[in-house]
């Protein structure tokens, strides 16, 4: 069998979820953690690569032997999360574990991914949100924001809104839900989709503060998708903001 | 005129409110960010001086020129709260400012305060909260937590509750209101009133988690106060957990 893994982590320390060298990373913790817990040299593959910054209400990662496909351990299913979490920083949790096949894979078996992206507008920037959220205190128009977001929904080439000089095979994702909400200060753009591009989040949000401060209307938003053209798009908004909020396989 | 100012603070990075020699304070980093805004030395004057890791969601401070009870400033009042924060860094900031008259003091002044200690109790440690609460695993009761908050309620010798060693003149204090509520997995411990002894939110607190865990029953409450005998309460719950979440003048 093969341990998949649920986690929550603040990006804010780490240099993004993959292995780097010099740089410390959420695989990388993970890891370690269970090679301290498991014993002897471990792999683990994340549901997705997420930038130094981002954060992760929930993100998935398999764990298997080193160079193998299943993990071989006498520790029960359910008692991996606690033992895990004593083995890996305050800002990193186990939320659950559960078997999966030993063929599964947890970036290649995604059936779709939720972000949000979260944008504080209004009132003095909160302590407790720094490194959380985009401070933007400039005044933003959420209606106009989810008509913006609406438009991003189905199958199509999101190509403007990648992250300059990227290399893909494709460039069409289909996105089937996009929201902007209010909740008193707090904006909150969410979006599921069946993949993401580089920095795509990131960018359809810039995009929608230039809807909302009225520089871009939510009408043009169709023409600019199909321009294909980075340039068109609004600026890429800071990783701070953004969570990867859920995963369905 | 005096500028009373109403923050917030996450207080993980700070060796608690009052400055002290060779270690960040919250109120040295405040002080350093009024002599930026209006030049000059400045002082600057808090509602209750809080410990090492302990938050606030409200805390009050007035500042005057230095060995003045006044500040001379042209800065508005109603901008004072962008442009200090300006200055600030990103775990303290001002939320609002308001003109008082000169002879208010911010902490002889106060005519109640309230506190509020979060508990995470269930599932895995949220990363989210990692030093924002204490995180307990063990099942607790909160409506016998509540019912022994309801015995805090009213005017007591709280020398029961007070940290060992503490020098104070009396240790006599009313409690205006006590519960404890859960969302969740979350448990919060609110608690109003005139003031309160050193470390006294965070004993009560410890006490609390001995009646949920069944090993102190709520009937027991007012003779454990009555004893004043500090051996005879709960242990004192960790700072990260707390909060200072109102000021009333």
């Amino acid at each position: 069998m093969k341990i998949l893994l649920k986690i929550r982590f603040v990006g804010t320390n780490y240099a993004g979820y993959q292995v780097q060298n010099n740089a410390p990373t959420v695989q990388g913790e993970l890891c370690r953690a269970a090679e301290q817990l498991f014993g002897g040299r471990c792999d683990v593959t994340g549901c997705s690569r997420t930038d130094s910054g981002v954060h992760a209400n929930m993100f998935c990662a398999a764990v298997t032997n080193h160079g193998s496909n299943i993990l071989e351990t006498t520790v029960p299913t359910e008692k991996i999360p606690r033992a895990m979490n004593a083995f890996l920083p305050p800002d990193i949790a186990v939320i659950s574990a559960s078997e999966v096949e030993d063929g599964f894979h947890p970036r290649y078996d995604v059936k779709s991914k939720e972000y949000v992206y979260l944008i504080q507008n209004g009132g003095e920037r909160d302590p407790f949100m720094a490194d959380r959220c985009l401070f933007y205190p400039r005044s933003l128009d959420t209606d106009k924001m989810n008509e913006a977001a609406k438009k991003f929904v189905g199958e199509h080439d999101f190509a403007a809104y990648m992250a300059a000089g990227s290399k893909v095979e494709s460039t069409v994702r289909t996105i089937y839900r996009a929201s902007v909400t209010r909740d008193g200060g707090m904006i909150r753009f969410s979006v599921r989709g069946n993949g993401f591009l580089y920095n795509m989040v990131r960018i359809m949000t810039g995009t929608l503060i230039a809807v909302g401060g009225g520089r871009i209307s939510p009408d043009q938003i169709p023409s600019i998708t199909q321009s294909l053209d980075r340039k068109r798009a609004g600026s890429t908004a800071p990783a701070c903001g953004l969570y990867l909020n859920d995963v369905e396989y």
